[in-house]
């Protein structure tokens, strides 16, 4: 089989190689589809060098079918149709022991903390597979990953139907949180100072804000008839946006901290303190979360052929990352079977 | 009657006039003691001179008697104890149709935007009265109005009996949020720089922390066997406790923002996403927190005596003002009736 691997220096190498042997309790997936994140680019970057062991076949968005299934695992069969939620905890850590497994402390993100999905055969621990329902392509059923990040910060949120909610950034994931939140009842507003992310978000059917042009928070204390917005996600990962983010929220508004900030950011406390907002950091995802997902691309709730930019062969893995690079695409899957187009 | 009045460039003056005619819908109290907090202390330092309006009769800690009753209130009685919840609400914005008076978006704080109780006969609406129970001194009621802060703060923070809390910060909220956290059945720990501030926690039976001298997250991971607080209440205002405060608390922990921080500090985003923290702003009170820090001073359960530095007369306002600025002590009360030590 193939399998597409990060050796370091922004280089990413295909490799010949045979399947590992299907250990006890796992199942082996022949992978159609994977998906390329943000987390992946910045791997591809270096910039998690010190986290990831190469060579690191990574890759955590994907969809596939079962080719093989280990003795002892029951409720699978050969030939389904699978997503997974890659999550391997260690049960026994205080926040395992507590119920939050999806971030245990010394949580196998797995791929990238071991190996992920840019391969043409997987064998994954059968713990982790999510269904996948009978008539949802398997293009579409590679997005369910960033779906389910998305279903788990609107979830944590408390949004409710009729709220108004601002989400600044409109990558991948923020628009993701405004489709859900958008399905959910909410009025959205998507905060984006990049042309050519605001119309593509516009393309999807959602309301942008430049806030070069426009007062951010004139605009939503308008909107909201001086009240402000009942949930703020940020999911930009810029420090304008944290500074501006608390003033956007209502009164016991929410902010939830989608994008990682990899240094301390300037945060109005005072606004924080007087309106008692509360802030609240959001994480991967729990399995109703997935399960939540799946159902949302099985539904059409999510705009999935407009998401996906292109479809490219395993071969052209390198060649994605640089175009994801310049900010010129909003998904881009890789066709791992190399039955793409 | 004699009134204690903030006139501007760090002066308090004591004016001699007649008590204000008695509105309608008002209750006049004889004001027995009046509390100096912090807020108060800014008032003298000048940092909210843009807010108050001078001559200023400020205060809004305090205990004292009824003593006239316009005709159109019932419930009250000539002669009752009482103390006072001193936010006046519009009713009509956002904030207040939401259910949140207690912080409406054009609060009127009694004490700060309008007079309030250092004057010997006050008078206040009706309906920010709340019954001193029989039995509990007028000095010790005082101090009811910070135990209200205190007591609504840990309420926001859904503290449980057996959790573990880090308060940042032992001033007098700082210690009295240590007291009813106790009270509340969590284990306490208090963080803080001053040796005399900590002698002083510690003579009210607080544990507490240097944190030049220990390592704070060591401390604190090693107090919880690895799994950090339940609740960090950062009280100290200062930039390098909100850096560390997200360090301390565990995963899905809660750090409740006391103090106020009257510039942006930044803060450890990424610590908030990767353990889902929440952060909670929290100002003031609402009833139910006023009622129950009456049963907590009622009972005892606040070491009042302790917390109460000296008590001075109207006349040394000024000088008491000093005293606090030294940070030389907790809580000085004003003995607004002259019937003092």
């Amino acid at each position: 089989m193939l399998a597409a691997k990060y050796v370091g220096d922004r280089t990413i190498r295909i490799d010949q190689e045979d399947a590992p042997p299907l250990a006890p309790g796992e199942v082996r997936i022949d992978v159609a589809y994977a998906g390329i994140c943000g987390t992946d680019l910045h791997i591809f970057h270096g910039a998690m060098d010190s986290r990831v062991t190469r060579p690191a076949t990574i890759g955590h968005e994907m969809s596939g079918i079962i080719s093989a299934i280990a003795e002892d695992v029951t409720g699978w069969a050969i030939g389904d149709a699978v997503t997974v939620m890659p999550l391997d905890w260690d049960g026994t850590c205080p926040a395992c022991l507590a119920g939050n497994q999806h971030i245990c402390q010394n949580l196998d993100f797995i791929g990238i903390d071991s190996p992920g999905a840019l391969q043409q055969q997987w064998n994954v621990p059968a713990g982790v597979l999510v269904a996948v329902p009978d008539g949802v392509r398997l293009d579409h059923a590679a997005l369910v990953e960033p779906v389910a990040v998305a279903v788990h910060d609107v979830r944590r949120s408390e949004l409710k139907a009729g709220d108004r909610a601002v989400v600044i950034g409109a990558g991948p994931i923020g628009v993701l949180i405004a489709s859900v939140a958008a399905a959910a009842g909410a009025e959205v507003v998507v905060i984006e100072l990049d042309p050519s992310r605001r119309a593509a978000a516009e393309a999807l059917g959602l309301r942008t804000l430049d806030p070069r042009t426009a007062d951010q928070v004139e605009w939503v204390n308008e909107w909201t008839a001086g009240a402000g917005a009942d949930v703020v996600f940020e999911v930009s990962g810029s420090a304008a946006a944290v500074l501006v983010a608390t003033s956007l929220a209502k009164v016991r508004g929410t902010l939830v901290v989608v994008a990682i900030h990899s240094e301390p950011r300037p945060i109005d406390l005072h606004r924080v303190f007087w309106r008692e907002l509360r802030i609240l950091g959001a994480r991967v995802y729990e399995r109703r979360d997935f399960e939540k997902a799946v159902s949302l691309v099985a539904e059409g709730a999510i705009p999935a052929d407009a998401l996906i930019t292109s479809i490219v062969p395993l071969s052209e893995v390198g060649a994605a990352f640089e175009t994801l690079e310049g900010g010129k695409a909003m998904k881009i899957l890789v066709d791992v079977a190399g039955v793409g187009e």
